[in-house]
């Protein structure tokens, strides 16, 4: 570093440079700060694939949620693209105006029809509050359910009443300490395959111990790829009436769309829930737009939140789907292009892990019901899964480390330290060239 | 009400629509939905401006920030999009991939040129984060220089060394009482004209006493459209630097885009600082992007944050505006169309006032040195503000009341009672009638 004299503007930044970290932050930026597995993830997903682009890298992106780009899907959004331009007033109004922080009405009606007749319900569109992804939609949902309650000098956590369970909620808490979670039941299916199920004694009793503020669920589960079955979502319902909490089901990959689910994937919905739908796995994740559906006190709370946080949602992903509600052509694009071409991968993926990890690895995988990604368990690997991530990403290959998808567990268990998340979702050599190389760093 | 069968689910639904009154809500959530004035502004705005496009309703909406519908840059952003339409590979990209969550590498250092150049400082990439909006940006900003540093046991606070001041920060304490806001020292600069000045001696005996995080404001200012002079701020960062906190610059109606100021308004980036841009008073608001442009350090923090609150920024705002930078087509927009537009709205209010307002009422108006707002003042008027406000609603005008620019505020001040902002960004007819309305009501 060259010596300059020291009134000049160079030689104050260096000195400011220094300067910045003393700076005094909150508890909550601290808290926020510390190093997440999700600000991993996005930093693995978004430097990564920037650096692909640039560099021509071989790389495998396995561990990233970004949704396939599905020909038959850019093109359907290509085309939208096109036709909106024709449509300046729509236009005009959805790039110049802010909506309500519920989101526009009319759109909000229109989904309530729609929603209406998936989910079995007369939803109207006070039902429905329209947010900035469903990442933001858990923020808010999260924190209004769990945390102090200084009057009434408690502290209540959020449930999860089975883990593995996505890693976006981890850090979200603005206090330490906001979930509880609980074991599943791991049951053997078939040779190198298993299920996670909930312990419902365990729940109940959690229920009456615990100070529980909800109940919170993925369905299909990011990151097992499991599908709660119907019957369990209904004892779930019911016993969270039971108890006064709110049963919120994170629906991002589910039923009605993008309804990447391999299995009975119908869920109605009924008060006492809160559903969180996405349009990121329709293939439209740079739109940022998640959709909360639950009563209208809940769906109110939200949009007053949101009026404080972020001032309305973004209208573009409204103004995308609106079209595609009464005539439901996105139950459609969903049934007909996008569940077969997730199937497809999936069932893609676990062949060819069966051929390479097949004879040599002690290995299984939770059987793949939806969603994007398939977990792979090791039971008795010296590596623990914090080592493979660390040498798959040396060799180019994203996946993402298992420990991060067990917030708020407090007991031993095995899983935790002995599995990974694939995503399958990239292309066909991507993925060969990911699972080849982790049988060769399994078997090292 | 019918009566049902007591199995009927119509009558279940009933019971559990009390049953959701049952729920406990966190400390958080309930702060956040106490009613606020952003979340009254923005219902107003959203469902105000539905209710007339479908009741035709004649209605002037002079109360939110809504920006104006340019025709002009109306064509620009059409002509935008459907040349977008062709872009395939990049629409693709920005569809379907999360950025990372400081936004597109890409981006950030084309728009790091662009800024370096108007800003007068080499700033990079990595100096800036983009965010879902400028509120949101305030939101993790205030919330990480205001709140509780438990192992200091202290609580700091962000100085607002002049109100009134923007009423979106109001409710965005995660914690009550994040705000210490100063008396502005009032000049009259002409007859019915006069100017809000910063009372720096008051403002360095608060940093020596309190514990300040971070000093903040909005230049221009709303609602006052104010402009603090570039003396001011210069001395408002030294100040700051010597304190050790930053100064935090609110510039969404600022330099260099979308530029509505009326008067001297550059300001140079300089270590110390943060800057908040905006695509919304470009016309855009429906894009929800938001600019950081900070130390290093910040950007950095600001990037963790993001990635657990909303995993990613949007990305169409980003494409909306990349090609508009190299060239200074952005800042062309801004100076040639935006800022003359909004000059002639302000000069035409202004007059509007003057005439109907004139002999019969006392009253002052804020000099208006940019933003869209013109701030009154009527000294001894019998109606409070909000009673203005409420008589002036009823009669389909809407405007916002005074006494929510004041966060913080502790000393009694008559300006707090007896003042409204009032957006002159619409048509001429609204305009007129919402003075002349304003008018009537005030003689009555």
């Amino acid at each position: 570093m060259k010596i300059l004299d020291s009134n000049s503007s160079y030689l104050t930044f260096q000195w400011l440079g220094t300067f910045t970290l003393m700076y005094t932050f909150s508890d909550f930026n601290n808290k926020l700060t510390q190093g997440s597995g999700i600000g991993e993830l996005m930093h693995d997903l978004g430097a990564g694939l920037e650096q692909a682009r640039r560099m021509n890298l071989e790389i495998s992106m396995l561990g990233g949620g970004n949704p396939a780009h599905i020909p038959a899907m850019e093109k359907i959004f290509q085309d939208r693209w096109k036709f909106l331009s024709a449509q300046k007033e729509t236009l005009n109004r959805t790039l110049g105006d802010y909506s309500s922080p519920q989101g526009f009405l009319e759109f909000r009606e229109r989904l309530a029809n729609y929603l209406s007749k998936h989910l079995s319900y007369p939803l109207k569109a006070s039902n429905l509050a329209i947010t900035q992804g469903s990442q933001s939609a858990f923020f808010m949902l999260l924190n209004s359910f769990a945390g102090s309650i200084a009057k009434e000098g408690k502290f209540q956590k959020i449930l999860l009443p089975l883990v593995p369970e996505y890693i976006g909620y981890t850090d979200q808490g603005i206090q330490e300490g906001i979930f509880k979670s609980l074991l599943p039941i791991v049951r053997t299916t078939s040779k190198n395959r298993f299920v996670y199920e909930i312990d419902f004694a365990k729940l109940e009793a959690c229920l009456k111990k615990e100070s529980i503020g909800a109940i919170c669920l993925s369905r299909p589960t990011n990151p097992s790829g499991n599908l709660i079955p119907s019957e369990h979502m209904n004892r779930l319902l019911s016993i969270s009436r039971k108890f006064n909490v709110p049963l919120i089901v994170d629906n991002a990959y589910g039923y009605p769309f993008p309804n990447i689910t391999f299995d009975h994937s119908k869920l109605d919905w009924e008060p006492g829930m809160i559903q969180v739908l996405s349009l990121s796995k329709l293939g439209l994740p740079g739109l940022r737009t998640g959709i909360i559906v639950a009563e209208e006190e809940i769906a109110t709370r939200i949009s007053e939140m949101s009026s404080i946080l972020n001032l309305a949602p973004g209208n573009v992903g409204s103004l995308f789907v609106e079209d595609w509600l009464e005539n439901d052509l996105i139950s459609e694009f969903s049934n007909d292009i996008i569940k077969p071409f997730y199937f497809q991968k999936s069932q893609f993926a676990l062949q060819q892990i069966d051929k390479h990890l097949g004879s040599k690895i002690d290995y299984s995988i939770h059987e793949s019901l939806g969603a994007l990604f398939l977990w792979l368990y090791f039971p008795n690997h010296r590596y623990t899964s914090r080592q493979i991530y660390e040498k798959l990403k040396a060799r180019g290959v994203f996946v993402i480390s298992g420990e991060n998808f067990f917030p708020g567990l407090e007991e031993d268990f095995s899983h935790r330290k002995q599995c990974i998340r694939l995503t399958y979702s990239r292309n066909n050599e991507e993925v060969i060239r990911g699972i080849k190389i982790l049988a060769e760093e399994l078997n090292l």
